[in-house]
């Protein structure tokens, strides 16, 4: 028998991104979402929402374009505190001493110290409610060496955080379970 | 230094979550997908991806209606099956046992042994290029009592799988790291 809980965000795993946009004044700006995921293959395509009141959205409707620096465990602390500050107030970067890299391909920067970036072009914004979704096209995916498997990332290499809605919480990503397309074959006709 | 990995899809972590939708013929219908997240808080809502070669696309479609099921690490198999078979074909849940329950607040069912259930109605669709994205209001969120705490679901009750894109691997959610909007407060001025 299940409770009811009501029409609450109480959606799992939800993801930590931070999305690097500039400002207006070029400012390199970092900001952490967790309203975010994969949307298409074909183009390859994020979509991250944010609320109009932000700093990042300005931004981005300015530019055209974001990443999203997949941070790693380690940088838990950095991550919260970009959710928390407005890239209005403060230097983030600057407080945190991480490092802001332009990218070469899109308008905006990244965290150079993340382990996996998406490099996006604004392809649609989607008006829902409270929050705006912009979808990015994924023009370009950097990574650092050391968290690439046969050429490709491995998520026990980036160790990426989850947030947890119902007590908005962090979480580390866990070990190996099984392969896709594979651990569910003895169902198969 | 970062290597340039291309235009792919590599954003991690992603969810896995099982699409509940109706067929045609009234028949219940269970899909994975990876490809969604949250994308607004008011009214709250959920984006799921779908291919339109999809059965549930169809189902979705003509009763603007769909469940998230998310299944805990211990389904891990049923979740991967219900990704690589077609409802078009089989009765996934009289294949692996799991047993269809039908929302009395939207058009479709939810996967009843899974612990944490979003029931929405459809909002928006979108169209991006191979997936199309399916807005969808949560109208109420149903949970297995042993998985609240302080009546709210806890991921490490949940145990929600994560899906790596890089090598197509599924992996455990992990233990508790840190509370959000709070232990990145020592950057506050």
């Amino acid at each position: 028998m299940k409770v009811s809980l009501g029409a609450e965000v109480l959606a799992m795993p939800t993801p930590v991104w931070i999305v690097g946009s500039y400002g207006e004044d070029d400012k390199p700006n970092a900001m952490t979402i967790a309203w975010g995921g994969v949307c298409c293959s074909k183009p390859p395509c994020v979509a991250v929402s944010l609320r109009k009141a932000t700093h990042t959205y300005g931004n981005v409707m300015r530019r055209k374009a974001f990443t999203v620096s997949v941070p790693s465990e380690q940088y838990a602390k950095e991550a919260d505190y970009f959710g928390m500050a407005s890239g209005r107030d403060v230097d983030k970067f600057q407080v945190t001493g991480l490092t802001p890299e332009p990218s070469q391909v899109v308008d905006a920067p990244y965290v150079k110290e993340f382990p996996l970036v998406l490099e996006c072009r604004l392809l649609h914004t989607l008006e829902i409610g409270l929050h705006t979704q912009f979808v990015g096209e994924i023009v370009d995916v950097k990574a650092d060496q050391d968290v690439l498997v046969d050429g490709r990332p491995a998520l026990d290499k980036v160790m990426p955080l989850l947030y947890g809605t119902g007590g908005k919480m962090y979480y580390k990503s866990g070990p190996f379970l099984g392969k896709g397309f594979s651990i569910g074959r003895g169902y198969m006709a």
